[in-house]
């Protein structure tokens, strides 16, 4: 089944598709999230990763977000490293710092003792989730499925959890190629089947999360990175709009161009200019306002908002977002003025 | 006194200066730290600010790194944030986390409360230091002098240490522009005379450490932080090399440019291709090893230093140096390869 294919063109479909749009589509990375009290609400009676694992309250959380702010798209509300127990990797979440492994993966050993991933089995609650999310969302909205790129994961997977540099994966990675290359085809296979899987049960797009590939040099990035990219998004039906974000990584974008997504979701350090003269002015750009932002005011937004669109000057296939995702202390009001002012400006 | 006029050329000093040299200079930021065993012994019985203010175990730590590592200059061991110090704001060290400040600045009327910096006083130590290290220095190799960059300096004035994003920062600095001028308009006056002053008591070059540009956008770079750190550059005497260090910085250089830097100082994600690119073939550059390189292998360290010497090409105003600090992890042994080897392919 493939609901994708009954999906209407949405406004934040068209944007993608370079198409005109009636407004600037806009979602925002984490609008289902700590900065929100209906997400807090749910979260006191429910640790992270059983609200992950249960599909009901996933379509919950992510249609609580889409609506209350009328954003043109919802994320379904789900963790990059989720994926990791499909490898039989034990994921738990620490408060603070988030999902973390406890058997990091530091050698080649390590990765022989994965077991035999079953994507389809292991990771059914986020199937289900999007399956009942598009269910309840409204027609002109679009559904985003997601999964985190093969670097990214090997960081997570490698460390243990986040870090500040990445030195240890870097330290493995780079030292020890058959480890690096190892390992970022088992997490490519997986990631494509699981992403292949969400369009099936109605994600209309795909976003891949490149979180740390900006720690990366470009050549670097080139040999070890790269490919793999480049084959996740030739396993992806081409009308699926396929979205890469590369956080911190300005200095990657003359190689990331080579993936040929649909859509590039920048961070707030790439000017708008500088991305459309690299990627080319007909391809798809989403961001890129500093997230920090939203902690000021609504006269501080205004004016940076204004400062994008005199950018963008309404040139078709612009999705407005932030350059990364809405930080746990942001007030909610100037969420929901955000969105309002991107809408209004544009309509 | 001005020390520096009786300098010789050294080897360091004519690459800044774009002229041949015998070998390609190299220095590592941080070469004096955790990393090295006589840092170590020194630091088991005198504490981290203890040991910034004491200008014979400063001199003894910068002489021994130096020697032991046969590099081409000494930095003079001391800490960015001790500059504040002299606005009465009092600096603590913590183990681990680094130095931070008891009393965060975080409006308009907490900078009233400055005290009257005096400079030349407060940080006399430093001075010293520089007078004590140079006497014993060789003199075919270059001492350098250091502070923080104003904006980097506000980053740990306002968070009171160090900080994943800086958030906190971007909020104040972008949400009230008045209290951002006036803070780093402090930072700026003070970082001035305490440069000038260094020069004055040894160091024959100047590095300034933007260690957390990084985060900001270019609009918001150009705005708050560039015309800060072009009022230092135009303070000191044209003759000193006044190196520039912008971290994560790859996508500010078409603004950094304009600092009119002698050298500037690159890190790995910076390609030093697109580096001269954009500051032009005359500058003088620094870099740009990725430090997690050191944590491998010597065959590692090999490959990675014979790209960058195809890069550069024996162009003159190269110097070799690590893309940021040595990390603390990293064998003494691969540092000391690295530095024989930088030495050997350019003999």
């Amino acid at each position: 089944m493939t609901l994708n294919k009954t999906m209407p063109n949405t406004q934040f479909l068209k944007a993608c598709n370079l198409q005109t749009t009636d407004h600037t589509p806009i979602w925002l990375m984490r609008q289902a999230g700590r900065y929100m009290k209906e997400y807090q609400a749910v979260r006191k009676h429910v640790k992270f990763l059983d609200l992950c694992k249960n599909p009901e309250l996933c379509a919950e959380v992510t249609l609580t977000a889409r609506e209350k702010l009328s954003v043109d798209a919802a994320i379904i509300f789900s963790d990059i490293l989720l994926i990791a127990n499909t490898l039989g990797l034990e994921v738990v979440f620490k408060e603070p710092g988030g999902p973390s492994i406890i058997n990091p993966v530091r050698s080649v050993k390590d990765i022989d003792l994965f077991k035999a991933p079953d994507v389809l089995n292991d990771l059914s609650y986020v199937f289900e989730a999007l399956k009942i999310t598009r269910k309840s969302l409204p027609t002109d909205i679009s559904l985003i499925g997601f999964a985190g790129a093969p670097f990214t994961l090997a960081c997570y997977i490698i460390e243990g959890g986040s870090s500040t540099n990445y030195n240890l994966t870097k330290q493995l990675m780079l030292g020890d190629k058959e480890f690096a290359h190892k390992l970022l085809t088992i997490l490519t296979d997986i990631t494509i089947t699981y992403l292949n899987e969400q369009v099936k049960n109605g994600a209309d797009t795909i976003q891949l999360f490149d979180s740390w590939v900006g720690i990366l040099s470009s050549h670097n990035f080139k040999e070890l990175v790269l490919p793999y990219l480049i084959k996740i998004r030739n396993s992806m039906d081409k009308s699926i709009p396929f979205i890469y974000f590369g956080n911190g990584a300005s200095h990657l974008y003359t190689q990331i161009k080579n993936i040929n997504a649909t859509v590039y979701s920048i961070d707030w350090r790439m000017d708008l200019d500088t991305a459309w003269d690299i990627l080319g002015h007909d391809t798809a750009i989403q961001g890129n306002l500093d997230p920090s932002i939203l902690l000021t005011d609504f006269k501080t937004i205004k004016s940076e908002v204004e400062l994008i669109f005199k950018l963008i000057n309404f040139r078709p296939g612009f999705i407005f977002n932030l350059g990364h995702g809405i930080l746990p202390k942001t007030p909610f009001d100037n969420v929901k003025y955000l969105v309002d002012l991107v809408h209004s400006i544009s309509k």
